[in-house]
């Protein structure tokens, strides 16, 4: 079960209000990279786990999240407070409103949440679910929480980046420096199965492991490197040969039965096209008589 | 640009229609993990990039995925190509309805899509966007696909162990199998970079880098690893040493001025809780008279 | 901050697996009326609250429903916790996939999710934020938390009618019951701010406050009750009474500037519709020679 | 204004009580070619249409299509009628909750809301006014308007032949011709504007206008239609031609600033990937000593 | 059925077009406290509900909820007036563009919607039937309404103080108030049911129907009020009593079948951790020879 | 399957880097009427279609559309080339930053996306599958895909009046051009069936489908067209006529089993109004004593 403590993980002091930097922040509070989906991710993947050590490792870091998603909850909260108020209070004037009006999401805090923090993002879109890509496999999940924790990093980083703030500046740095540790730990836990690639039970075909298809040809189509060539990889460049490559003819079938085919008869007789008619359109009878809108005149 | 050739990837032979396993398949087509997800994160990222080798590798794999796309597509299309033409044709008897009620996406690929593949998963989601996880950061993206494939490959090792028809087994583990081609191909697109972490520009604050926050526990909850433990790591155990740990006072704090004061002053009193009232509620008052519902007698 | 247990508030004991049960449970675990939505709805009202008792209360409550989650979960881990195993191993058989089928969300929670625990409700749609209605005003978001126990009530009084597992249904009433508690809560700390009707601060127009309009009539559309009758209200029946109201003419107008009005002009003319004209269709045309689709024949 | 008149535009007739044919015919009610998605894209081009004629033809269907919206919502209601009192009664039995889990939306519909209709499509999905596409320009909105009422018709068309219930099939045929009707109002409307192709005011570039790019080729690649083919199309076939047809390089290019300059620079430096290393991965670590599955033994 | 008369319940008279002005309406159009959501609210409420007065009720505000809907969306027609026209006719200058890149959402109106009333809240987020929280059960459902009416009540207000048009003010304030009186008539039908609370037919289990837990502790963690002290509540603060309150062991278990048993072991062992080996990790071999990001130097 | 050429279909000359510019394209890359969803509509069609000729013509399309998704994209990672490298390498100043408040989607776009291209619109929503409208019968989907088309131009139309940057005003009127061509093409596609309609089979019942029901009254709402008069029309203004029109009761029923109306009775018995009652309400206990909310003072 959850506990609470009154104090923060991270004291946040906030030089003065910014609602505009408060709708930035909220990419961390109900962004797809935000401490919400970082501790449900977490979370989700603790109440599954049978090994002990993972079991552990999920619930220690899904609360420290959770925690996370505090401390920027309370930046924002803090950013917004006098707006707050003074929405409230009726004391907005109109260069207010008018500044209001300069972004979309300021706007919708202050009308439709009353300047509290809301979970969306710096757009305004609501978190959702959707953001989570737990599937119940460690050597899946291990690395999702790797890359995530990486996403995660970087979006910290690029806010530090535009804050001038020094409390806000601050905090924002820890919570960088421990996605930075989580990946760490996440890391660790990952090589601590042995073997974990390819993850889950069923080996690759070997017919296909190892080839390199060069799908996207032309100028700078032919850049070579570890991830194309050398002797991991077979490259395989002629079209021809990358269609098909089971050596069938390429095509889509399915044996249906009598009824389903009569079925499928009937429906393309009824929807057959006439390739060699000419038809008149709704687009010429639109374009209107002696218009040159259908056929352009050259 | 791109190109189409009318023949497949990979041959598609489907024993006999099959609207119920066209359900499932729906995962790799329309599903988070599924192909299109695939398609555009490496599309979106080949946009964007201008390292020529990645950005020839994300455009090679994101074109392979749109082949993909268009196979694990003919396969749905194939098992559902006779109810199809029943259903367009009228020729649905009660036992078939009784049959589409067993299953709400099953039911709603039917009268919504009329049986042809849509852009949704398993459960009838549609696909969104917010699948995609590309950040413009390739130390942290080449980490999001390599996340990507293996969670792909678990979702095609699923449905493979659901199949029993042969060519769609076969199918799928040709899908299966280029997703473990593209792990390979990514990872060593990431290890090209070097260093590649942390990811992005910004080092992590010293202080907090290899602390370990022992936030959960009780019983399992001390169970150590390379995660959590080991001369990497230094371990917060106590409670009181897990608040805080900047070492102020945990309180979030902000600097008003007079107006916003004024305002957020106003705005408590007119909102202030009387703690030491009892007042008459509305639940007391549905409770009717004599109800014990409010207050349990005991 | 959070902190956790390795202990649930409330012990789970499930009988036997059972995975169509587990997708009924999910309805509180990601749905709209579940845990999670409970949990955020008072965590951000506790973040933004000034008054010291509200702001303990949320935060009392929201780390309540936390732990709920956590045995919602726990109850789904379980339900679900052999067939997790056997889709992992490959052991399910045919007789499971048909099952599987059987349901959407059973079949996603599988495939996608790898028969863990998923924030999605019982059709499997991935919980939204857009679930959480927090706006900001301690009367208005009172009322929200009133409602939204009242409603959560509801969904646990139904899966308890649903469930014949006495472990499950044991804990169940355990978190239907603490619903009510919260009801309760949340009705003392609405009317210990007083007054807080109408909520928030602006008056209602005293010349509309009391009018009942009879929009729906016709049998059945003149029931008198206390919320249409009696002193309270004023009733207006009389059509064109109930337009206009305020003794306008019932449109809609703005004044427009020069350059506007030239432009508001030109659209107009661009797009005028020819009334009496008697235009051939695309209808028409498709409807073929001599068909009686577009004029019916009678 | 809208009123409302207790009598139904159709009289409803339900033999008995179905919950799973009642979660078909929410496909439109919810669903994306609903009732709701009409009534709302017609209400929607009605207020902001100036021309007289066809603000009238948008409010006359609009509210027209309020009442479908309602009769179908008449329907659902009735077919669930009786599973809803035994629901909230407590009354059902186990034999009805294995029914129950048979299908996802039916158990949400229960669950979640008691089986009163929901604003939901057959899978569950939320109406969402994505669904609507109203633009703001008549020739482009009326074939908007067209198109749907031709998907709504066929809907109605799929869910005539999935029911035997004669009541509900005499109220769904009734449903089904309305929107036949209305596509014949649209079509009128369309072409009483002179011209309405191509939608719009700017013209088309006649370099581009009548150019067909036969951009899926192999076999059945080169089918001939009106589509592509004749006096109105010129058909480009040869690859080379396909690609940079304004006769430039088919490049992206931008000119930078120096700022710029030096900051792309630094990025591409920093992460820059190193083509002739042969870098030890992740993956490699993973596959264990040994292994085979980086590099596939054959 | 429902009718439509073409005045407005309420005359509109609007002083000059405002586009800005109109985005922050939409949240009363399109947005989770608006009009589309109250109609769609007592409308669903009102198919399903047997008691006449109820749905009498229900029918009668929904159908006002509409005309609001109509009036809402009339002032954000006339507020985009005049730039509709400028835009379809082209007549858009740089600086008009400059200005709507300052607002994504009056951006994506001119763009995407043509000026024309969008389904979207403020921040251009499609309206979604998710907002909706129906539940079938009149004691709850009357609940969910009085808190949508204080909440709509709240967004109005905020409005009013953000306008300086006197004519949009006065539409608002009329508007603001009928939801303060709609709140009247449903806080009356609510007690017109007798008893309403707890809501539904089970009662809660009186063990811990009055239990408060004071799941958070610290510094302004124990403030008492009526919500938490007093004869109503036991009060619960020591920490080990809060958990696993059955006086069980707080754990989770499941009886596993042998077939189950065999394949969560299997499952188990494919996946264990080592937890006391220090593999080599991705990180490290990122962090690149000599690095000191993976273990600080301090 | 899709191959790819790194040449563009259409070469992109951007003058100078313009993150807000780059913020508009972003409806037809990621918005509703945007390449992507013009490709996924075709690209599904196309794998569902048997006719020969219609298939190739959706796959040429189709193909053309990714193509076209490929140029936009390419046009927003120009525009913001740029800021991508400062933001990645930390050189944002100030003034950038407030810049970046201005506008919630570019500001998205910089944080969460590093300046790339991203899947959403121009209010930062995410791309949704359920802009898709691909039902399954050609005679409906053709109707779409002009529509859809008529959408795009439109769309295009508006930014190339936004633009004045000549490379990016020349590459949308390329592509702008195309999808009229591409109308052009559908047009032909749909009249080569014959008949086309009504879409779909079964025909429309006589009785209803030339009734124009005149929904909408009062001044302005009686204007004739021939989308509502001439001989195709029987005009239906009567009140009494426009409902039950089947000359039934206009009422709904449901013939219930013993069962379910024991269980339909106690339900409406427990919840049963009291309508004569004039009950005390929470909203009297919350105006406070002598407080003039609840019954104003007139």
């Amino acid at each position: 079960m959850f506990m609470h403590n009154k104090k923060l993980q991270y004291t946040v002091r906030v030089e003065q209000g910014n609602p505009q930097l408060a709708t930035l922040m909220l990419e961390q509070f109900g962004g797809p990279q935000g401490e919400l989906a970082a501790a449900m991710r977490y979370f989700t993947q603790a109440l599954a786990e049978d090994d002990p050590g993972r079991k552990d490792l999920f619930f220690d870091i899904a609360t420290e999240e959770l925690s996370h998603l505090e401390i920027i909850g309370s930046i924002i909260t803090m950013l917004n407070k006098g707006a707050k108020g003074e929405l409230a209070e009726g004391m907005e004037e109109m260069a207010d409103m008018r500044n209001l009006t300069g972004n979309s999401t300021s706007q919708t805090q202050a009308i439709l949440y009353g300047n509290g923090p809301a979970l969306v993002n710096s757009s305004g879109v609501p978190w959702t679910a959707a953001y989570i890509d737990t599937i119940g496999e460690p050597t899946a999940d291990l690395r999702s929480n790797i890359a995530a924790e990486a996403r995660a990093k970087m979006v910290y980083e690029r806010l530090i980046n535009l804050t001038t703030d020094p409390g806000v500046k601050d905090a924002l740095t820890f919570l960088m420096t421990r996605e930075v540790a989580h990946q760490k730990s996440f890391e660790k836990a990952l090589y601590a199965i042995t073997p974990n690639f390819p993850p889950g039970k069923l080996p690759g075909d070997p017919a296909f492991t190892d080839l390199y298809f060069d799908m996207s040809q032309g100028e700078g189509g032919d850049v070579r490197g570890p991830w194309n060539s050398g002797e991991l990889w077979e490259r395989v460049e002629d079209r021809d040969a990358q269609c098909a490559v089971d050596g069938g003819d390429g095509s889509a079938t399915v044996l249906l039965g009598e009824r389903e085919l009569q079925a499928v008869n009937a429906f393309a007789e009824r929807t057959a096209s006439v390739p060699d008619s000419d038809p008149l359109t709704g687009a010429e009878l639109g374009a209107g008589p002696g218009a040159g809108a259908v056929k352009t005149q050259r």
